[in-house]
């Protein structure tokens, strides 16, 4: 009989090549399934809510997996812990859940948080950690392109040409910008599910926006034209955090 | 005719041997030192505000320079920041001032923050900028056992045997500690000037405090006792921010 667990994992993404397994074994993904096999012999199987790409940092990935013994959760975040060392990978929560629990297919939202820091100045603290943007950023500019690109629509323009979901058709229920502090803005952006490379090439739309460069109508026209050369700069990896996904209550 | 400039600087401490110069030139002062000489041939006179430790990090290091010819603010800003690359060093403001100004000895406030993460969980975002404590902390307990540090009082137990300022009376005006995630604190600390270590010092405390290791009556006894060995364990440097510093307006 197979026990399925939901886990929560953090990770710094600047030393792995994405989630999704890689030939050469350095994936997030390939250092979770040796972690657990170094714990408890292997996984039967396994799933994520999200693929993060290359660089990109997770503060709430979920995944489930089916182990062949039944564990207390505890033990098993402190055992794949212990073998994920000294990689910066950890897992913060474990929950067992029934089989019918699906990390990617039954969440029923996502949660990013894209980081900006806009200042003359170089950044120094977490110069890896978020996209630096030296000119001025106007916070009302960018919340009225936001506006613009919230809802549902085709969004050709706002993802990568390699993206592999049927549909370009997506429901961004919420984006929107903080200033959490002199120059320092948070995009959150949320949305039953996301295309490939979305959240990026939408805050790449904000920062021309931002700076003046594009108007709210070049964003709007950007959008309608469903063609992905329209879109502007894609925004670095290194800024975008995968923070939490939400399931039924069920 | 030398002209004094104040300069607000951030730096990520980790890797640094410090502020204050070294014989081998790799603490953060020889750093901006040889980038002024980069920028304009020399600089005839510097001190800075806070001398910190190895390790630590700065939000709002200020330091003044006296240099032999007028400058445009932001011309020094970009100059100095472009010698600075590629260390984690940044110049982030400017601002002329009058050679009666001393970044050291004109400051009546300097504020510093601590960050902590309490959670089972190894950190991996954020590794090295906070301190990790695995057990639990009681914010109710920590800022009771900060409630009898607060004030004026011989701090002999929180400094550095090395400490070399004469008095250890000292006037702590605030050390409060704010929740500000799941786990995640930071300490504040504000004072007209502090004592070589104390703010790790007290962190220290505040911690054993939080874990409930020490009750609010041996954080008194330790304070009471003006003995370094009574202190406990000192805070890592890694989770220490340099964050601000206050003069007359005038």
């Amino acid at each position: 009989m197979t026990h399925r667990y939901k886990l929560t994992v953090e990770y710094d993404g600047a030393p792995f090549f994405g989630w999704q397994s890689q030939r050469d074994g350095r994936a997030v993904e390939d250092y979770v399934r040796r972690a657990i096999q170094g714990f408890c012999g292997g996984v039967l199987d396994m799933a994520a809510a999200g693929r993060t790409d290359a660089g990109v940092h997770a503060r709430g990935q979920v995944i489930h997996i089916d182990l062949d013994a039944e564990w207390e959760p505890a033990r098993i975040r402190a055992g794949v812990n212990y073998h994920l060392k000294p990689h910066p990978i950890s897992v913060l929560d474990v929950v067992p859940v029934s089989s019918t629990f699906h990390a990617r297919f039954s969440a029923t939202r996502r949660i990013y948080c894209y980081r900006i820091l806009s200042r003359p100045a170089v950044p120094t603290i977490d110069r890896d950690y978020l996209w630096w943007v030296p000119q001025e950023l106007q916070l009302d500019r960018m919340r009225d392109a936001a506006q613009v690109l919230m809802g549902h629509h085709d969004f050709t323009t706002f993802r990568s040409v390699q993206c592999q979901a049927r549909s370009p058709i997506k429901t961004l229920t919420l984006l929107d910008i903080e200033e959490v502090g002199q120059g320092r803005f948070d995009v959150h952006a949320e949305a039953p599910s996301f295309l490939h490379r979305q959240v990026r090439s939408l805050v790449g739309a904000l920062k021309v926006a931002g700076t003046g460069q594009w108007s709210v109508d070049d964003v709007a026209k950007a959008l309608a034209a469903r063609d992905r050369s329209a879109c502007p700069p894609v925004a670095p990896a290194q800024g975008l955090y995968f923070m939490q996904v939400d399931y039924d209550e069920k």
